[in-house]
């Protein structure tokens, strides 16, 4: 198994519309999907960064678990996301060896695309998302 | 200006020996470089993921700025760096745009790449690296 390029890094922001410009006019960033996931409780957003992208994330619960984190660490890096080509080939494998697997199957993430979490005691101390990016296997 | 792809983000680790196996074997990343940087006093590697790289950081220095980020919040994301095609006409865009900018100039950083900071502040809560990523630009 082999993890793909970085697919996004995501960020927890208190408010996205205060995010935004830093993201839009400073750093030259587009939006390319906006949405309420209503099963996490959070908005977010991502954001194109040439081939890769940065995610936006926005607390709508104050007591969910992305609220939380912004009270105890403020805003800043949520996790990194790679690609892979077989999500549920690569969980198969990584529980195999002995991975901490956060989602031990593949479920629907921003933007419809089939994602997974790894818990970071397996992903160097960083929460670390495996994301089926369709549509990238032919690039590479 | 506008930012280009993550080049790579970057972790620190208190042992890049001890995590390796973790995101070669695991991950299936591959080495593409390992530095003594004497003067920030890290050992550093650069593993190769797609197109995309994962930077470990070790401090070599106890009293060290990343010696004591690892005392305080332990191993884990430090900062995220984006590719651009001319590191200095960012800066001075960056600048005159009002972001808070920790390298006003590029320096040398891993591999030889010129990169420059830009403070979390000005970095949606995150640290954020440009890197020159020579003989990028005709890729894109």
């Amino acid at each position: 198994m082999r993890l793909g390029r970085i697919h996004h890094v995501a960020h927890v922001v208190r408010s996205i519309d205060a995010a935004l410009p830093g993201f839009e006019a400073r750093f030259g960033m587009t939006i390319e999907l906006r949405e309420t996931m209503r099963e996490q409780a959070v908005e977010a957003v991502l954001l194109r960064a040439g081939d890769s992208h940065v995610e936006l994330i926005e607390p709508l619960d104050p007591d969910g678990p992305i609220a939380r984190f912004l009270e105890s660490r403020g805003e800043g890096f949520h996790h990194v996301a790679y690609e892979v080509d077989d999500l549920r080939a690569a969980l198969d494998e990584l529980a195999a060896g002995g991975a901490e697997l956060i989602d031990r199957a593949p479920r629907v993430g921003l933007g419809g695309h089939l994602i997974a979490f790894v818990h970071p005691r397996s992903g160097g101390g960083v929460l670390t998302e495996l994301i089926q990016a369709e549509g990238h296997a032919e690039h590479r």
